[in-house]
């Protein structure tokens, strides 16, 4: 499957904050994700970079 | 493979932008791409969906 894992950067460390991500829909300052099971979040910042091959997506604050 | 292509979503329609696309980081504006082959562009917009299980980027002009 190709979903990705989602990690929060923070303080030069990655948090994962949602595995098996599908779907991401930046919006205002704030990230909608959705992954494979349904489970959906908003988070309030922005994408860092995405690395399809490595199933890698890194968010982190404003 | 999981890389997807990406689209630039215009006037309602969708025009191949960039295909394999492996790696986007959003920078001030814009998003740096990377694809498999090692193709690099940058496009002067944002994301505006991405859905992974699909293989699809849809990116727009700010």
């Amino acid at each position: 499957m190709c979903e990705a894992n989602a990690y929060l950067y923070i303080d030069g460390k990655e948090e994962l904050y949602l595995e098996n991500v599908d779907v991401m829909k930046p919006e205002e300052g704030k990230i909608f994700l959705k992954n494979l099971f349904g489970e959906q979040k908003v988070f309030e910042g922005q994408i860092r970079e995405i690395s399809l091959l490595r199933h890698r997506i890194v968010l982190e604050k404003l």
